[in-house]
């Protein structure tokens, strides 16, 4: 701590030496009187050192955000078993015993599972007088983390909600975004930001955060710097946490927080063993790490390894969640990756019954052309609705992004599956044995209000497909272009027969 | 020349005391002897000391090329005004003239407008003992790049083509992808991958290309590292070319060469004045790019200012090159980022008729529920044709993704802009005079095979609104999360009657 200070002193010194008068930190456990003697002095500060004090003490953060109407766990301070026992009382078991300062990392917290192990749990702690407090525990679904930014002007920005997956105490993956419904992430992203704007300073500032079974947002806790939940933003955001730091403290505009790719995954490298064993395992990781598509490997090159230690991370983005779970798999077995991830399909193509597959399988040459992978299915409305029910629910997580589905007569497949799932569903109405598929057609374009389906011409499973590549390259700009290439070569077709006509004259032509 | 001869034999001898072999360039500049020494000596060389030879002669680099049947223009060497007369009248004029050496950013270029200036032309660049060749000139009209890895076991990897913008000679803007149909991409890519097929060693490659009006590639130089046209793939794709540099001559895997955005604009920061003037102008288009989303600032932090100098550049990226122009352009101009992007509409709504407007704008109601900006416009097919061919024309390149077209009775708009454009197009069927819309139904659903329209119900924009959302969500999980949101608010609504219903009964609710 005295080491960090003089480090500060020092850097103090040349800072006013080059006339620039910005210090920031990169952790808080920093020693806050200097930093307040500094301020006094005339050095800015930012964040804070009022900021950076309270937050080192985690008991007084949790004062703090309280007075500041922040929801968060329930929680008071303990001087001795008789305030334990009178905490266990209260809140019941397990009960969470924290040390109010340097915890982290797992470091500094302990679970009581019942009031007899209440002592042992302090003495693990360091025991009473290392400063404690208890907390109730939060029964939470997940662990959620908004990064939020603000620039000294004051105003604020907030990246996507993310979800935080811990591993012994240890975070061990981040998904961002976080998959949960838009009603919890606008909540979430409304606690962090109350959060940081009860604090004082400019900077980024994480802000964890519990999720619980009623949908409520708990605070967990809020680190005043960059943190492992923002790496992901080096490659998947507009702007790094790390840029967006320096943007804010140094007072430029802040920049674009929102993700650039669909979706990312943070692997944190653990260290699995200790000593030369342990960095053998870290670089057969790494090494398949370096085959795996939209993986970035960060080495932090750390002396020494050991079991737990950060030594580094991956941070792995693609065009959907379901695609970047299937290469972060890849990458953590044995398996090949092709295995993995080449059969990720892209769309769906489901129909009621085979005897649709004549019709349907239009719509996979399509697929085929350019490239798309997609997967078939029978999965009929009427007869098996569970396997109907299930597909729709799981498209999206599977990481299928356009379903097309073909019907006829009493054609509900398509709209059924609209209903269910966020997807654009592509219906294919199927002629069916009367009325020339006008019941089909109808059946599945004249949805109510809510619930779109894309129709296509009755048994028109090509155009189905070519609707799918169509949606496809509004993000992707080369399956546009080869759009625009096919629609070109369609062009050229009826342009030769049309010459062909004219050469041969209309008899010859029908004869040919 | 020397003084990076001796450079690179301190790094050698460096290397060898680290036991490290492998030995690579960032400029192709350097002496070739010594390279070749290092070679024999058992230095790895990435790529090989052969390929910095014919590549630094630009006249023994089109030598090398056109013996491996890479297409190019035609050139030849000049030793004196005969045969530099005798080029003039084999090739024609403008003749761009050339030194075979140490030429680039336009310098060791000049252009002989006429056979009365050449030798003018030929004192500038140094005369003939400089080393000369001419080229005919190419009347290209457009210059492309492609960046190609080569990694050390021969695998070849090509980022996305691009298209390179000069200015007085020297790069001012690169476009990512090159907007050009999808088999002129394919070709330059071939070109690109022959071209770089034929030298030895691994590395990054940067082909500069030529594509003229017929559509036919000409290879205009190799640069035998990471290069300017693809300094934009440090933002844009899944692996910058630095990156993809050391993989390859280290001998890693070749990583993802695709973008991981749609669209990257790379403007080069050159020069506008001399020192301090130079200096400011410089920091204030910094300042306005960095208001500007997506856009990331590299300066080089060289010491001297020098007009036309490349003092460094800014990457723009965005989910579409029609909004990343308009971000450029907001950046290059005084006017304020909001009036220039602000209303850059990702939907366009139109119809044949403003009767059509009551119905049409309840899918405008749903895109500001969702914050997806749009246009809306009376596009008719039948009494404005050229307005809806130009209007299917130019969405796409204006930043347009999905087009909304509502018509009634013989409802031709739907199927007219989607014939002229990639884009998806929605088709709501208005309901006209007679057949309760039936007729404008079957005239927008019943597409021909190769052009598709998502058909919604009958006056059902509403629908087509949400479909607009579902598609963006493909690639937009903040809007996908938002449509299961709008889903479920839905499902609560109809839960909520059903809850009242029971309570009530069917006949107070019938009145209520």
């Amino acid at each position: 701590m005295w080491l960090e200070a003089s480090r500060i002193m020092l850097q103090l010194r040349s800072l006013q030496k080059v006339r620039c008068g910005i210090l920031t930190v990169e952790i808080e456990h920093v020693d806050a009187d200097t930093l307040e003697k500094l301020e006094q002095r005339g050095v800015d500060c930012e964040p804070k050192a009022s900021t950076i004090r309270i937050i080192q003490d985690k008991y007084s953060q949790k004062v703090h955000f309280s007075r500041h109407g922040i929801p968060l766990p329930e929680f008071m301070q303990i001087d001795d078993l008789e305030s334990a026992n009178r905490a266990g009382e209260l809140f019941g078991y397990p009960l969470m015993i924290k040390s109010k300062r340097l915890a982290y990392d797992g470091r500094g917290n302990a679970v009581a599972k019942s009031p007899e192990v209440l002592s042992s749990a302090v003495t693990a702690l360091g025991g009473y007088e290392r400063g404690l407090y208890v907390e109730k525990w939060a029964p939470f679904i997940k662990e959620l983390a908004v990064i939020v930014a603000r620039g000294r002007d004051g105003s604020i920005l907030c990246y996507p909600v993310v979800e935080t997956i811990h591993k012994d105490n240890i975070c061990h993956i981040v998904k961002a975004p976080a998959d949960v419904p838009w009603k919890v992430r606008k909540l979430a992203t409304e606690v962090a930001r109350e959060a940081v704007s009860s604090l004082e300073g400019a900077g980024v500032f994480a802000v964890e955060l519990f999720l619980t079974e009623d949908g409520q947002i708990l605070l967990n806790e809020v680190a005043p710097r960059p943190h492992n939940s923002g790496h992901h933003t080096i490659e998947s955001c507009y702007t790094s946490q790390f840029e967006q730091h320096l943007r804010a403290v140094v007072g430029l505009p802040l920049g674009d927080p929102s993700m650039k790719t669909p979706a990312a995954i943070m692997y944190n490298m653990l260290g699995e063993d200790e000593g030369e064993r342990g960095f053998q395992l870290a670089h057969q990781l790494i090494r398949r790490a370096l085959s795996i598509p939209g993986a970035a490997v960060h080495w932090y090159d750390k002396p020494e390894m050991r079991k737990q230690r950060k030594m580094g991370h991956i941070t792995i983005i693609g065009p959907s969640m379901g695609i970047v779970e299937a290469r972060l798999n890849a990458m953590l077995t044995e398996e090949s990756l092709e295995s993995q991830t080449a059969v990720q399909p892209r769309v769906g193509i489901i129909m009621g019954s085979d005897s649709d597959l004549p019709v349907m399988k239009e719509a996979a040459k399509i697929l085929n052309m350019f490239n798309v992978p997609y997967e078939v299915r029978i999965v009929s409305a009427h007869r098996t609705p569970d396997v109907m029910f299930k597909y729709a629910k799981s498209a999206s997580e599977r990481g299928v992004q356009i379903i097309i589905a073909g019907a006829g007569g009493a054609a509900h497949l398509p709209g059924m599956i609209a209903s269910l799932t966020p997807l654009p569903v592509i219906g294919v109405p199927v002629r069916a044995s009367v009325m020339d598929g006008l019941d089909s057609l109808l059946s599945i374009v004249q949805m109510p209000r809510g619930v779109p389906v894309a129709t296509v011409a009755v048994n028109n499973a090509t155009n189905a497909g070519l609707l799918a590549v169509r949606m496809l390259g509004v993000a992707d700009v080369d399956l546009q272009a080869r759009m625009s290439q096919y629609q070109e070569g369609t062009r050229d077709e009826v342009v030769a027969k049309a010459e062909k006509l004219e050469q041969v004259g209309w008899e010859s032509y029908s004869n040919s």
